[in-house]
């Protein structure tokens, strides 16, 4: 990780190498590793701007990741070393909109990225003013040529096949006791086998936190084909969506 | 990751920094992520030193983890700033032995690690001779107060409970196509419930990679209590252990 210099701009670089231990079966970097690098961009970028983890720890709130979209152009060459620019784009009174680039360490684009984040109180749960978070000194209208979709379709209602079944483990919580947003992305991706990996690649994948899921929590995973190579998936608890995505192959 | 300087030397240093989503519920490292960090510091290591993927890779062979022991005396401070030394212990004509140990970002130790490796030739998948590889240019005999056990207990010949069963999905294969082995750390370490992660921490851990986990395998997963909170576990596939740990709480 490479911080950016001071005095401190609106946009943050962070380079990341990926070890060729953690790449998949055919030599790629997954999404919900690609996932992981823009959660740790998106970290360091507010942390170094005063509304970092901690900042938010200390007035009792902490950052949700609400939605998140991914398009990628070349999917092998985000295994090579790669930069990650993240920016803020918009703070509306409850959400707020952080976007990415993914660039080669040459700065040749490979992709974008859009998110949208809530902060909430720690004790009731519930979303807070994003007013005092100071990300307004950093907005920035910079390109993002990456759409946030209405909403994933619903997979639960009518899908190709039945539900597989998946209970929340130990390794999948975060500090915050909850289903880790990586881990939704992996138990999703999982919904597609091993030929589909062989002859495709993801060109977009989008994904929408519903609700928070707990130790020991039964999910119920749903896949929808919604035809040209794009699927819906939908992660369920006791029938109700906790978790839903869309992912467009090439 | 900061490299070890030139000249280079036996003993690989290197720096790693926790994300505070990638911790567990209780603010804790987990012993797979840091066994991910050793895995990233003997792959760095080898590589600067002539014997990396790559350059196995260039005579169509590749590294294979065979065992390893993970000594840990302060399980929540692997969460702040550490580093991982690395070194090569011993040669031997099917394996060598590769020592960590695990200090503050002050030098302060928190833990010790030991590993078996051994070198495979891709097509045939059986062990070639360690002599060519270089290795023994950097032998050292600096400490490393954590053993290998004989071999884990198996777990699955008298098993606390009825087997948990686990199918290898696309997220958990490696570059070759196999489970990975940061994967069998975590469904080992799932069999324990969340109690357990919320009274005791892992002092010691120590596993062994009898076969290799294939896409759609099911797998066979045991647990045994061998008393004084040692546990032992395995992952079978039809009847045969693929995978054996031993795992003491404090």
């Amino acid at each position: 990780m490479k911080k950016t210099e001071q005095p401190i701009g609106k946009v943050g670089t962070y380079a990341y190498q990926t070890e060729v231990y953690s790449l998949d079966f055919r030599g790629r970097l997954t999404i919900p590793t690609l996932g992981d690098y823009l959660l740790h961009a998106a970290t360091c970028h507010a942390a170094e701007r005063g509304y970092g983890y901690e900042d938010m720890e200390a007035r009792n709130t902490a950052w949700v990741l609400s939605r998140l979209a991914i398009e990628i152009s070349d999917e092998i060459r985000l295994s090579e070393p790669i930069r990650i620019m993240t920016w803020v784009e918009r703070v509306e009174r409850i959400f707020t909109y952080r976007c990415f680039e993914i660039t080669t360490s040459a700065g040749e684009t490979l992709g974008y990225a859009r998110s949208v984040w809530a902060a909430i109180d720690k004790t009731t749960r519930r979303p807070v003013s994003l007013v005092e978070t100071g990300l307004s000194d950093y907005l920035t209208l910079r390109p993002c040529p990456v759409s946030l979709s209405g909403k994933p379709a619903a997979a639960e209602q009518s899908p190709d096949a039945e539900a597989m079944s998946y209970t929340v483990k130990y390794s999948d919580l975060d500090i915050n006791g909850h289903l880790n947003s990586i881990k939704y992305m992996e138990v999703m991706l999982d919904l597609f086998d091993i030929e589909t990996y062989r002859t495709r690649s993801i060109a977009r994948f989008e994904i929408a936190f519903l609700a928070e899921g707990r130790y020991g929590m039964r999910l119920d995973l749903y896949r929808r084909s919604l035809g040209d190579a794009r699927y819906a998936t939908a992660i369920c608890h006791e029938g109700k969506a906790v978790c839903r995505a869309e992912v467009e192959f090439r």
